[in-house]
């Protein structure tokens, strides 16, 4: 789509809107408010794709998950693109799946705006982390039960030179584990969890597409999450829950 | 506000929309939707009470922080509220701050309604975990730099008879540390973090009344946040935010 020509005095701006697990109605009013005002909308895999028609008619719409790889990091590229049309006058709006600074890579996008003078906003989103287990009616924390939650990424696996977590120390920690990008990883984190002293029994439940009329979702144990999530066909994206918030029933 | 008959076949429902951290804004395009078909909106102390100007004229507002406590406790009422409209035919909104499975009690409102044979739906919401943070310019996670972050209620402070958290190992659990409701017993959650192992220089950040107007927040460390949030006028409800994460300018 064209970017409509702008005032060349009107300065440029982006703003992230974290667009929540898919359904386009978790976005927020004030996300949806900027998509209404933006000239270009930088979206990516995991945005919901229908609140792109809340986009004025003149507005393009730049796929970024479509990046091919080459000298530069897919991330540098979209760094580039926001910082290229913001300075091009226009407001830009960043659609992120989920909230944009829970593994969204969103803070990185803000420090690259500021280093080239380009104002920001962040309109934050509702995280996968806790509404994936809450629409397949499994709450992160229960009065009695459990009084905390820890969200941690399975794209890097628990022994990996790059692994900031210590999975010993939050088997013992009482509070409720979401895994976010973990399907591939969760055989590894449940032997490390399980390590680290919690129960295999622990129950646990797996979402899969939250949100979306495919969303489908497993109650099993951490024992048997790996391989049952694989026999019912749970693929990412998925959200595990872990803790005994996972086998409450209302 | 009187709340209008409503056909006799028409069975009720309660839907809990969660609010986000203030800014009507932060509401669901789903929640906002919800309001607007509401014939009784339930709303307490933290909800964004401008988004009740989205009910239609009928319906009837019930402020729950104004339960007076008696024989029994005000969650009680809160539950013969929801079921007693909802059985009457009414579409119940029970409007949250935050996210209502977030420290929301949500789960038990649920579970009343459920027991009462009375239809839910949960509509999630901006927690005010990830958003209060972001919204003072911090992001929960950041590659390269913790690959989670750990969420925990302040209301029970360490040691507690009642608390379900060990400090010792959140300490050194390698993710960001998000506290809510903790103004009162942070000095006690510090002195746990700092046993358990975790630097006393570890950067800190609060935020208080994220996301309105009046939002204010400190950037200090774990060891001086509570002398340092008395001395800024910081008080409930207020987010700290535990971590490297805290020291990142963008």
């Amino acid at each position: 789509m064209p970017v409509a020509p702008r005032d060349a005095g009107r300065s440029g701006r982006v703003t992230l809107v974290g667009a929540g697990p898919g359904d386009p109605g978790l976005l927020t009013v004030a996300g949806r408010e900027a998509i209404e005002t933006a000239d270009v909308v930088v979206a990516d895999r995991l945005a919901p794709w229908e609140a792109l028609a809340w986009a004025p008619p003149h507005a393009e719409v730049v796929d970024v998950s479509k990046i091919p790889f080459g000298r530069s990091t897919s991330q540098d590229e979209i760094n580039r693109i926001l910082v290229e049309r913001a300075r091009a006058g226009h407001h830009v709006v960043r659609l992120k799946g989920g909230d944009s600074y829970v593994f969204g890579r969103g803070f990185e996008e803000v420090q690259a705006c500021a280093a080239a003078g380009v104002p920001t906003t962040v309109i934050p989103g509702v995280t996968s982390s806790v509404a994936a287990p809450e629409l397949a009616g499994v709450p992160v924390t229960h009065r009695g039960l459990v009084q905390g939650f820890t969200v941690v990424s399975g794209h890097v696996p628990p022994g990996h030179p790059d692994s900031t977590v210590d999975y010993a120390a939050l088997a013992r920690s009482g509070t409720t584990l979401v895994v976010l990008m973990g399907v591939r990883t969760l055989p590894a984190i449940a032997e490390a969890l399980v390590e680290g002293g919690l129960d295999g029994a622990t129950p646990c439940a797996l979402v899969a597409d939250a949100s979306l009329p495919s969303q489908r979702s497993l109650r099993t144990t951490l024992a048997k999450a790996a391989s049952e999530s694989a026999a019912a066909g749970i693929g990412a994206p998925a959200v595990a829950v872990i803790g005994h918030v996972a086998a409450l029933e209302p």
